[in-house]
């Protein structure tokens, strides 16, 4: 039989003891389960990055628990939650909306659950460490084989706190995205599926200007991967995660650009001479 | 039977081989030992800043063995030992005040072993990394079940090394403490319980005056959490430790105040018009 | 029996989720692997301070899976690799030249396959994540025990890329070293076994020159470890993996002598008068 696997993102970052008492209470809980830290560096606070990098991540995880606090309302009223997903995922965090948009690639919420009086929490509650004394003993005993509904209380998904990921429009044939990522490499993802690019006709091979922000645009070539254009030079990429991604091989588009977490892109077609 | 556990907590930092070569040394030795990092990000050389991670995790963690490297000695005469305290757990590190705070909270030392020439060490013994060469394969045979008094020599606890933690005072009715801690999030650690604001009559709800190193002072309301106060507004707080902490809800005390690790606060009450 | 065991070893960073996407995809396909994570924090691209890190570790790791990704063509013609060394070890990566040295350190390479277009690679592969599409699930099969020529096409070793590493020489009496390696500590690893020193007649004790890139010469003292000297003195001497190195005591060398990844050093010996 194979172990329990829990997953684990958070804003904690790795310079505290954050994360490794998390991982402690944890196997304190539920020994044999086996742990994923999926990314700790989200930038505080951000709800809506977060949500990106588990859209990005879930999916090649093992069906198991997914532990997720970004929780910039710890201590308010806002609620802890346990979700059961169609594809037979548990996710657990705040009732933030941090879980929401993975949520609904995993098929959708079948069960929710106010696990915030859970009686898994450790004895002493912090009004400052939810991720120790709420998350954590929730998600390892939902590992460890107890039942969701003697961790918490059923509640209506419908009143779940929704988070709607900035979608892709065209406006006077141009396509503007929003920038939800910026990779430690540099690179540049957009809060839009690649494909979202035959809506202005561009394909591999095609270039497109960029304009961020209102700035001067710049003339860039649709590839495959990085290789495809010469070192130093731009590329508009269909990432690992099927997004349109803006990128440099072999540099940073970030820094070429200086294109930052949050910023507009508007994308249009280069007609050829 | 559950696996043994080896908490890890050094000043390597990621970047390097280090942290993961003492992960590989003791998995070879201990194949079925459970890791958990605690942090490696201690600040270079900080055996205070060390012992303060330990005292504010290990209660947290599994009873097991605990490897702890902050080593400015490393090489010199400084000894390597193995304690053993009341609560079941057993230190593993340099003897120079870092494991001793903590072993403390563990109800005290119960049995100490010099463990410079332990057997256990691997067969070339380098001058600079003994968290590779001495602490981590004497860890991994304790955790695999080697007697304590066959890696090492006993000695007197009471030789040990002693690291005393910077107490709190009452000084013309300011609670007078020094800062041990500013967390990723800027949050900044004071080593005082929450409990010593009663010394001066402060409670939730109350402004207090905090100076900074003999800086300007400021108002800052004594509250339970962040979001007890507006966004970008400081506030006084037991933190998830139960200590003294100077915080800003979703944003940076470190930064608003320009604290730093080491600085002493001075907190005296603010008297209602 | 004892759980298989993958390394990992990339330029991926920690802020994203690419890590802990491999993780995942590899505890889908082998839930009893055992991972250990020797850095992430490779320079990107940098496929020599990737191979100079797998060269201070691997030795030092169980003998298993040996997983690195360090890739600039990612995406391009370059095959992806399995490669069977002499001591029992399997490396998986880019045939790129970054598995090359550390492979001479195990022995050789005994069996060479092609796992380009390995059936164990994801069902969908992009273009820009090898890691997670070809690498991970690769090392995965492995480790659980699939046999190499089902997962790949063998071919001649001596058709892979080589690297070589930067040589120590002598000129005019100097010992000429390039700075491969730069640690958290700012200590500066250099390209050369520390029995090189014995060329110019440098001891423990002796005190040696250093110039770097042609600017102004620093003395230094040869030493055995930081303790040696005192606090803040710089020192040269034989690093943890037999290498020469220089640092400062309680200090960074890096930055007291501006010295970064790539630069070269002269070290020349100091009559006494």
């Amino acid at each position: 039989v194979e172990p329990p696997v829990i997953t684990l993102l958070t804003d904690y970052g790795l310079a505290d003891e954050y994360v490794g008492v998390c991982h402690g209470v944890i196997l304190r809980i539920c020994p044999a389960a086996r742990l994923i830290d999926i990314s700790h560096a989200v930038p505080h606070h951000d709800v809506q990055r977060g949500a990106v990098l588990l859209m990005r991540s879930l999916l090649f995880m093992p069906v198991g628990v997914h532990l997720a606090v970004v929780d910039p309302g710890v201590g308010s009223e806002r609620r802890a939650v346990a979700l059961q997903t169609a594809d037979g995922r548990i996710l657990v965090g705040p009732d933030n909306g941090l879980l929401w948009p993975v949520a609904r690639l995993c098929g959708g919420i079948e069960l929710a659950y106010d696990v915030s009086e859970s009686p898994a929490r450790l004895e002493h509650v912090s009004m400052t460490f939810h991720g120790r004394d709420i998350f954590a003993p929730v998600a390892a005993q939902i590992a460890c084989g107890e039942p969701l509904d003697s961790l918490g209380v059923g509640i209506d998904p419908a009143q779940l706190t929704t988070l709607d990921m900035p979608e892709p429009r065209l406006e006077d044939g141009e396509l503007v995205v929003r920038v939800v990522g910026v990779d430690e490499f540099g690179n540049i993802e957009a809060a839009a599926d690649a494909r979202e690019l035959i809506r202005i006709g561009a394909a591999v091979g095609d270039s497109v200007a960029i304009e961020c922000n209102g700035g001067p645009s710049t003339r860039v070539r649709v590839a495959r991967t990085f290789a495809d254009v010469r070192a130093g030079e731009a590329l508009l990429h269909e990432d690992s995660a099927g997004w349109i991604a803006l990128a440099v091989n072999r540099g940073s588009a970030a820094r070429r650009f200086g294109i930052e977490l949050g910023d507009i892109l508007r994308i249009k077609p280069v007609v050829s001479e």
